[in-house]
């Protein structure tokens, strides 16, 4: 039995449909969304409708973006030679975070995985060959997550990229920056050594 | 440096400013949204502003309904000489479960907390006091949280209500069941030992 009005119920219904939010977590988002005065409660369901209506994805390197072509793509001051490919758009705002990488990014929205039956079809890899093939690109790094599947994914992608003739690179594996020897897993101290470059 | 789409850092905006919601989870949760089918996406923000719009205090209680009374306060089938004294809509959900209580409620919104600027007008004790004056109440249940600031609002509600001959009754406080005792804390425990009933 409920002991919401339907509309709250409602409400309820679609946060705790969110990922991570459970039941009393979406009672809480939804009770702070009805203690809002009127005009931000409206102003957050106009958010989400003017963001699902005008965010899509760059036609050249498929980041999101509200234009034709993303602010990275259209921009002269980045390196169009090197393509950096990432598996989901937050990625990108991760490695822009460290502002050193001046090249263009492609990303995949997703990761190969044949236990959820997502196969190459179902990501952009396709995009990727076009722009492989099309533009005067030199490098492509793959910077999907070190797990399996994005191990997976890079490497497939790599495979489809030796036709053409381009330097494909793998991010380093290692020990990471300002971390403690002590708490690095096996795996990760093996690939540090075997990674291991001289001074 | 923003790297997303302005519409798109509106709605994480708009997720980050949530209770209990970070930026990384805002992040994610937009980019969930924006993942969803268009008119999924929609139903979301026509939830919120049908919520928002509809959902509004019970006359009597304050709960939280569509009407212009709620569920629990239109029934005859419950005892309308026994109010219980919630804080939040929420609360009443909590007992309700419980599946034993039969009585009324009464919504404070909020409870009385100077540090945070809440005195007695900024919740619903003036619309509890007019019930008190006109119905036939014969007991009012104080439930508000077993904490310092739920305490001080049953204590001033309960002297406020003094005049009017009617029964305050405040729930009991004990190891709760299911607990072990080594688990108690120090208070409760002393609490469960003062409220000893016999056997």
């Amino acid at each position: 039995m409920s002991f919401f009005p339907a509309s709250l119920e409602t409400l309820i219904d679609k946060f705790a449909s969110l990922p991570g939010i459970g039941r009393k977590s979406a009672q809480r988002l939804a009770f702070h969304v009805l203690s809002l005065p009127e005009e931000e409660a409206l102003a957050f369901a106009d958010a989400i409708t003017d963001a699902k209506k005008s965010v899509h994805c760059c036609r050249i390197c498929q980041n999101l973006t509200e234009g034709d072509v993303c602010a990275i793509c259209a921009s002269d001051r980045r390196d169009k030679s090197t393509i950096c490919v990432v598996s989901e758009p937050r990625d990108v705002l991760s490695i822009e975070r460290g502002r050193e990488y001046n090249g263009t990014y492609h990303v995949l929205h997703g990761v190969l995985s044949p236990m959820n039956h997502i196969g190459p079809d179902d990501i952009r890899i396709k995009e990727l060959l076009v722009r492989a093939a099309e533009d005067e690109v030199e490098e492509v790094i793959m910077a999907t997550n070190p797990d399996t599947e994005g191990e997976a994914t890079a490497m497939y992608i790599s495979r489809l990229l030796k036709p053409f003739q381009i330097k494909v690179t793998r991010l380093a594996y290692g020990i990471p920056v300002g971390s403690n020897l002590e708490f690095a897993d096996d795996a990760t101290l093996n690939r540090a050594i075997e990674g291991r470059t001289e001074m």
